[in-house]
């Protein structure tokens, strides 16, 4: 369990009851809790900046029929064997699957990936995001 | 099988060309491919936009010691059973869980089911991105 | 002047400790000044989400010499004369310019402004951003 | 004037009606143009990714009350003098000025002045966005 600290900042009370109300709106118990998020994403963004180490999601929807995508797909994420922790796979239609691919590496050496992947024939769209590897970010 | 149609572009030579060095360096293997991910990347913004069906993936990262948490979690993915169309869950350390939620539905309601879920106290961090359902998308 | 008040958060160490790191690269003075700003940034975003009143800059780079661009460039932003606040322009070179027009008004409308804006044959390449029109913003 | 190639592209004729759907009401006139503009786009994000010398605008609001804010956006704009390519101000209300500073250089150079002037006490939002050079942007 972590040690938490209390610390005090100041907002105009205008600010504050404005950002009360779009907390609620988006769910938040206590404006703590949502001031915390808003530093957790600031540090992850630098860990992405950093080319530090974090995980990457990568979803995209693909032709299942193109001949040879399947085994690329499957060629491509063994070369990453060391990165890819999982992938999930769901049939949209006859035609369409989604695969996600989760992975934790370096920022730039997944971004190179997924760049592979997203120009592979067949591949029609696809999304790539970072998120932190959670180690230090407590 | 869709039907193939053969359309022709204008373009500057020199655009061409480093057009030509950026999808050959992300490692596409002609031009066609490359200008079609484009233009299937700007209609499905639009789709996107005007809140039509598409696909989204939540990732989140948390702690699934926080109590209650594990059980919230999977308490709101019920209520959107019909969104929800998987979910994979990856133990990053002792800790900390990634998770990431599929769905189909409007974009407008599976933003705001990634803001709730964002919001809940132990979740440290998330994105959500939009791609796809595909039906439509040849 | 604003009335400032004072509240109390509640964070790990080792997360405020990692925060401070990047603040201190950033150029921040204190903490406190770094959270308003993530705060606000926070209260701005669902500004522009709900479609209120906010300020947004279009940057544009096109080729003055492209026949009829600039008149029909004028022509467009005497349209939205009640939006548009001010606009700068800067020569690039022999053939491009660089115009950023600053605007107010409802977020969809200038989103629609621009669209059309950087659809004309000429403008090669542009950015929209939204802010906050600060009225309510302290 | 450019010399234009003229290339042959295929796409599903599903996805090119939709695209044509899309493009007519962003405004644009054939799809060639709509075409060019992707690809500009594309080639804009190498070299920014790159850390090639591009364009940069910066969009900032700040309280020009705030006692030495406006001696310090001035110095630290000096500091930037062979960058800086022209600010332009605007008075939102009896508090609030709108700047944007329009600059050519490194990405990120570009980006580390910015965060410098983002995170100046008194400076309440701001925005950075990469466009091009336009040197060999055709």
């Amino acid at each position: 369990m972590q040690h938490l600290i209390r610390t005090g900042i100041s907002l105009e009370k205008e600010l504050l009851e404005k950002f009360d109300r779009v907390i609620h709106r988006k769910g938040y118990g206590n404006r703590s809790e949502a001031i915390r998020d808003l530093v957790r994403a600031c540090v992850v963004d630098e860990d992405v900046e950093k080319n530090r180490i974090t995980v990457g999601t990568l979803t995209l929807v693909y032709d299942h029929h193109k001949p040879g995508l399947a085994t690329r797909l499957i060629a491509l994420q063994h070369d990453m064997h060391g990165q890819v922790l999982a992938a999930t796979h769901v049939h949209l239609d006859h035609h369409n699957c989604l695969e996600v691919i989760i992975m934790r590496g370096r920022s730039l050496e997944m971004k190179s990936f997924a760049d592979k992947i997203l120009s592979l024939r067949g591949v029609k769209h696809g999304k790539f995001v970072l998120t932190t590897a959670a180690k230090n970010l407590p």
